[in-house]
């Protein structure tokens, strides 16, 4: 099994595309079995990646329709052309195969899903948490050891998600629309403040006057927000990936972001703090699927809270009863000081 | 026992505030005894939740020093004059007693701590989560069902306690103080656009003008953010609470926040959305308390995380073996698919 596992490892070290799907999969699985490989298979990814500056992990984020896809092909294939490696991990929600639709990603990303310079992965649907898949940061991890440098990782803009994502990356990319007159449409709150590169796409034609107005507004209101990193101030580019306009300057201020973010030893702390955060997001996950998705514990929850959502559901003694049925899963131990 | 927690009860709801005090510390007790009955007060409590309209529980966010306390004291010394009665629940950050300073509370709101139509309870300090206590949920349940219809729920502003915050009020204040020139100073990203009212505090003498640019610079930063509540745009008001200036105004407008937010039975509807949102929260962080917590499991992450930041830590394999951990911690049944 463990020279299975260096075996595996070093076709996909040697570039074998075929064994970096088939690593993906084996790390989105959640058989037993799988698990074990999939850990043996990181930690050798892990203990190789490379230590250079010139690679980045980049959540772009933003709402569905406002064209990630098209501005992440466009800007792929501009790194590319610059002489990098691109790696993206996306949602595909149209997406119904274990591993995400090969034909989604052909149609939205024509360019990088045959260049041998770029790996397109959607992530496997039922893996998926609301916005951020389960296991991105293992993908990231298998892109960057193999050798893909500009890694862009896609989040759909639920819940809480971007804020994980924000956590998990090296920097944050909000993707908008432009906006009709004074109110910015799409503009979900809480998440504007988390982006160091706003672009606002689809500044063409006859909504070219609008996007020059939303990007306006958004300096306006960044400028009154404290600054999220200290030598980082967010920069609002307007672009037309369709018509692969802006991107040379999106791709410009990608470069300058990551001399500005890696000074000194800038990247190894930053990866620390990224590790620290993803293994307590993780193991919650976790401890929430082993005791909260528990059927027993969700039988309860439908059992309580099913029916009439009215003041009288007794809600107190429905949680403390979860509760209950919750510690009654632990195992008792000695040292179970609960 | 049951005969007594309704005796317990009727005592409360007349009025008896010793007995208030004492229903608190129950509630925040994490004792198995202690909690069988503070689930059945809170059920009793819950089913005599009035109905009325003019009852509204409010966040009172804001980082430490820009006076919360005062402009609480302010604002609630207000509303009682107009004939309300006032709960508040704050987070003693100077306390260490099991359920807060006495002395604190006098200091910070003298008014309010000797008034009868006021109660004052400083959250347990181990009981605050961060910004947020525990049982803040339970003690505004206790607080609203004596008939304290202005609720005032402090929290420090502390990661993602004002998130939560939010979810389990009706409304939510910022509290800030003047910033300096163009940068606002203290304002955290991410809970600016939280905000229903934004309130400049210590707007007074030398700090005056700062105070009109700062209410400015909110008023052009949250003018360009999609508004969060479909009838309701932020308010943003100058005050100095220490010269109970502008106080009248903050009052007004926190009761025509009341009288729009509870149009129809948008009240029924709120609750309902705060009661379902905090069974979830709650019963996560008893998941979490229950298995990451678990001291078997703090055991193995101390071995595996502690020592040297670097990236030599085998972090997926540290985060596997966590997993692991607490899979065998859970009891196997035959209806466990994990």
């Amino acid at each position: 099994m463990v020279k299975d596992i260096f075996t595996f490892f070093s076709r996909i070290m040697k570039g074998d595309r075929v064994a970096l799907g088939q690593a993906m999969t084996l790390v989105e699985s959640e058989r037993y079995s799988d698990r074990v490989e999939a850990i043996q298979l990181l930690e050798l990814c892990h203990q190789h990646l490379p230590a250079r500056d010139k690679s980045i992990r980049m959540a772009i984020s933003g709402a569905p329709g406002v064209g990630k896809s098209t501005l992440i092909e466009a800007l792929g294939l501009k790194a590319i052309a610059q002489g990098h490696k691109v790696g993206v991990i996306t949602i595909d929600p149209t997406s119904s195969v274990s591993h995400g639709s090969i034909l989604g990603d052909k149609l939205r990303m024509p360019g990088l899903s045959v260049s041998p310079d770029a790996f397109v992965r959607s992530s496997a649907a039922g893996s998926v948490l609301g916005g951020i898949g389960r296991r991105s940061f293992e993908l990231m991890t298998l892109l960057e050891a193999v050798g893909y440098d500009i890694i862009l990782l896609e989040t759909v803009g639920v819940g809480q998600s971007e804020h994980i994502a924000w956590q998990l990356t090296d920097g944050f990319v909000l993707v908008l629309q432009p906006g009709g007159g004074d109110e910015l449409q799409g503009i979900k709150r809480g998440i504007t403040e988390l982006a160091d590169i706003v672009i606002i796409n689809k500044a063409d034609g006859s909504l070219r006057d609008s996007a020059a107005i939303s990007k306006s507004h958004y300096q306006n209101a960044i400028h009154y927000l404290a600054p999220l990193r200290n030598n980082w101030d967010p920069k609002i580019l307007m672009c037309s990936a369709l018509k692969n306009e802006g991107i040379d300057e999106f791709w410009d201020v990608l470069r300058l972001y990551m001399d500005t973010r890696w000074y000194a030893n800038q990247k190894e702390i930053e990866r620390n703090r990224q590790n620290h955060f993803w293994i307590s997001w993780s193991i919650g996950i976790t401890a929430n699927q082993l005791l909260v998705n528990h059927p027993v514990v969700q039988q309860k929850l439908r059992e309580r809270l099913s029916g009439n959502e009215n003041r009288s559901i007794p809600i107190f003694k429905a949680e403390y009863e979860i509760e209950e049925v919750m510690k009654e899963l632990i195992v008792p131990s000695t040292t179970n000081n609960i």
